[in-house]
């Protein structure tokens, strides 16, 4: 028999390229909008007519491939030419090994079957980007920076396989007027919006060797009205005797719908931009219908799932390596974070926590929790005031500082817990403001009249200029003045204090009611009538005065229980969390 | 009057001069043993004949001039020739305000009246090492490393003040022969053990010019019976002028108890160790005993605080600059803990929590608290087991690593850890073993079967060497096999897990009654009768499977709320510290 000695039509697969911001975006995707949602999302793969062999049947997803998020605008436009559109969908698992369970012939089967309906139901004719299809599955390991996934290139099976008559360049196939007219009209396709990037359509060669392009559904209208009518699509191959891939479900729809046997097919094919016909091909195929696919219930076969070197395989990318370290820092601090909003605590809100400026008076043992504690739940402006050095007696306690900060006569502990902070997350906006805060009950002498003065300024703007107060310095009399100001200026002030078996975690200043918190620029404005809090010093008939004096060494801070500072500050922080996140306030 | 144109006869003063093993063994004693206790201490001086201009007049206290500590065997002898013994007096104080607070006349007056109450008794006579005293009142800052003190040498004041007759080098008063034999004489005492460190003697001058030196006590033997009679007594002082500041109570003594007049003395110096009695003096003083000087309740006027630069005033010395700053961090470490036994927790052994070895499975959230937590305690014997290495979202809660150790793919976590808590505390001792604990559940190949068992071995080999095992991982059934081998092992066993919103402290493994803890050697031997307590897994019928499996990342450790896993690891450690000290264990 003549037509088994015609070799077969062979076609050449679709790679799958991703950008990194493709994963980037899924990323950011995951954690702040779908959480454990794992719906199939469409998605956009893109494909250009081949125009060098090293993109040679590349499908390439960029970060503009999955939905935009909920913040941004999205484009309406879906491509352009050089970056048609190819309609997808991505099955983004909650786990490995749900990934890995994942049943990848029904899910290509699903798949091919929207390209079936889409050739049954006349859709694909209409809107021949249809015809293409992809599918990717993949799981997103968040913590690691590793994505795993697996493409595939949904192509109905013609049975019997397709053959090939003939397959040449096109600049061999047609005459030199008609390649010159092809050439024109294919330029002028690409160039107008509206056809710019719909990958399949007709070339109606005439008698006099005009050639024009037409959309794929003009068909009906051309066929038998004695022009030469060949069957075009963007060809991503380079290969001289192999179309691409998409030609696969093109044959499939000319089969289903219209039964013509002998099938003439353009790859087009570009060099620099302009149609190349010495690159493109023209083939001749004969095809025979597979039986039953006039019965829509029947859905062909499909394959499609992609080679990892030649054999089936998932992928695995890991970008952790290519990341700027600073930023794979802030995206895993806003992991943590983020996760807790899946389930945990959907009502958790970042950006109030992200915005708000804490000022914490004391860097001692409960400053240095608390600034970590702060950090952890996500706060990132924090101001640290202390006046005092680093001492070796310190890094045990206070866990913002080692012996290095100890060295020649100590850091100001200020500024080495800055310098600590940001090397735990170098992303958090801290600062270090080395003064004395003015204490009642501490006399002065005349000429530090004017540097008190300026330190009770200083206070004061400083916590004017911040949203919220922490008190953790180790004397009854330091906490006087910050809680008068503070009072004054209306903010939410939180006292944590440590006795030896005991301590003390409230909050005074602003209270319930005293604040609308505004969300956007979380400015916190008084309403007229104020709430405010009872205060460390309301009960406490006692005025302040040096406490300090003639305290023998164990009565000072330090002699605590070691895991209290730890139990109060965790305390103290979600106190602020709590009251960040209640309607009241 | 003749007298009145005599020259008063002029002293110079000791100088204190205090050795850092002095400050350093007063800070040990006060932290170790005395606590808030402000008694006076006996102390001792020492001085040594002049030998040379540049240690003139020195009074020098050592580390041995303090008590020795209770766990020291103290040696009996108070000095020797070069360190002969002045006793003294410390005022320690608790405070700085007390410090300048102590009435100083009236502690001088005081040490004063010892001095004239031993001249009354004759004690003075019989050992006369009484006759010069002295008296230090300190404040030690043990956090700075700094100390505030003052230095006074009781002198009782003649009234009217002596006079001098004459004063000339030894040499020169005594003829050639007389000169020879006091030599010999002189370096015969020196060099006998009994009389070697007693600085006040007398020097009896025959007629055919022998000489020789006997005890102050033999004066009314030897008075009368036509020798001469000089009153000795080792000089510190080197000007060629002036007797140094002992021979004040000296002369004091001579008048109250013998009403001689006119007394002649010899200020006994040496060179290189042997009597020099071109450096030595032989002066005459014209001595009116004081009116009411025989009515022992007269006690007389004393001088003696010493000069701070020519000025009344205490002086202050730091050490922390010139100590080696690990010794510094270790001390200062002891510190808080030994402080806490002043008053809050006197039971506290801090021997138990030196040398009780943990095992710390799982080097997360909990593991670097719970480390941090038991250094605090005072725990130095920590091993730290995990298996992962620092991911970049592990810093903000991971409490012993920063940003530095998530570089190129991130340093094993055991090790960062240990390299951490060194620099917090570089005396810890700190092992990390990077292993995996093998875990019912997860299958493994036949290949792994080995590594797995070795895994096993070394696990329990590990166990087995600690006498306290946390359980700090993130799964349930990581903990199984180490929670078997420690009911096996009967170690003390606590497990700290987190969950979003709650915690879970607990003790298993060896349980109360079940411990003999041997305080001397910290082995933790069995009693015949075991009392265990349930475990983990007791009220769980669930067989531990691979709960890490299908697991979505916000369903893993880190999803907790940030403050809990330092309350927890808090706990765990008191929990641990509660056990050690609990008479059943």
């Amino acid at each position: 028999m003549e037509e088994e000695k015609r070799p077969i039509l062979q076609f050449a697969p679709f790679q799958s390229v991703v950008d990194e911001g493709f994963w980037h975006r899924l990323s950011s995707l995951k954690l702040n909008e779908l959480g454990i949602d794992d719906s199939p999302i469409p998605i956009s793969g893109f494909y250009a007519p081949c125009s060098h062999p090293q993109v040679s049947n590349h499908l390439t997803l960029l970060s503009e491939s999955l939905p935009s998020e909920a913040s941004e605008k999205s484009s309406t436009s879906h491509g352009n030419r050089n970056r048609c559109w190819v309609p997808g969908t991505l099955y983004n698992t909650n786990t490995l090994e749900t990934y890995h369970g994942l049943d990848k012939q029904a899910l290509l089967k699903a798949e091919a079957k929207k390209i079936w309906d889409d050739i049954h139901s006349g859709k694909a004719v209409e809107d021949s980007t249809l015809l293409s299809r992809f599918l990717l599955i993949s799981y997103a390991d968040l913590k690691k920076w590793s994505f795993h996934y697996w493409f595939a290139f949904p192509a109905l099976v013609l049975e019997p396989a397709a053959t090939l008559n003939d397959i040449k360049p096109a600049s061999q196939w047609f005459s030199s007027k008609e390649a010159e007219s092809l050439s024109a009209a294919c330029n002028e396709w690409r160039q107008m919006t509206a056809t710019a990037d719909v990958p399949f359509f007709l070339v109606s060669v005439k008698s006099d060797s005009s050639v024009s392009l037409r959309p794929l559904k003009d068909w009906e209208l051309c066929d038998g009205d004695g022009q030469q009518l060949l069957f075009g699509f963007y060809d991503p191959c380079h290969l001289p005797n192999n179309p691409g891939w998409p030609l696969r479900n093109l044959l499939a729809l000319i089969a289903a719908r219209w039964n013509i046997n002998k099938v003439r097919f353009l790859c087009y094919r570009e060099n620099r931009g302009f149609a190349d016909l010495g690159l493109s091909l023209v083939g001749e195929a004969l095809v025979s219908v597979p039986t039953g696919w006039r019965d829509h219930d029947c859905v062909p076969t499909a394959v499609g799932w992609e080679l990892n070197r030649s054999k089936k395989g998932s992928r695995c990318i890991s970008l952790a390596k290519t990341m700027d370290p600073t930023r794979l820092v802030v995206t895993a601090a806003d992991l943590n974070l983020k996760l807790m909003r899946w389930r945990a605590l959907p009502s958790l809100d970042l950006n109030v926590l992200f915005s708000v400026k804490c000022l914490l008076l004391g860097a001692g043992t409960l400053g240095c929790q608390v600034a970590r504690m702060l950090m952890a739940w996500g706060v990132r402006k924090i101001t640290l005031v202390d006046n005092g050095r680093v001492a070796v007696s310190n890094p045990l306690r206070q866990s913002l500082y080692t012996l290095d900060d100890c060295l020649n006569g100590g850091e100001y502990k200020a500024i080495a817990a800055v310098k600590s902070l940001k090397q735990i997350f170098p992303a958090v906006e801290a600062e270090a403001v080395v003064m004395s805060i003015p204490m009642p009950g501490h006399p002065i002498s005349s000429q530090e009249e004017e540097s008190v003065l300026n330190d009770c300024r200083r206070l004061h703007d400083l916590i004017d200029s911040h949203d919220v107060v922490f008190l953790l310095t180790d004397t009854r009399e330091s906490r006087w003045l910050p809680t008068v100001l503070c009072a004054t200026s209306n903010k939410i002030t939180i006292t944590a204090a440590l006795g030896f078996d005991s301590f003390l975690v409230m909050r005074h200043g602003a209270g319930p009611f005293s604040l609308s918190i505004n969300m956007s620029n979380l400015s916190l404005s008084e309403n007229k009538g104020k709430h405010r809090l009872g205060c460390y010093f309301c009960n406490d008939v006692v005025a302040p005065i040096d406490s300090t004096a003639n305290r023998t060494l164990d009565q000072q801070c330090t002699v605590t229980r070691p895991g209290l500072a730890p139990i109060a500050s965790a305390l103290a922080v979600e106190l602020l969390v709590g009251i960040l996140h209640h309607p009241n306030g």
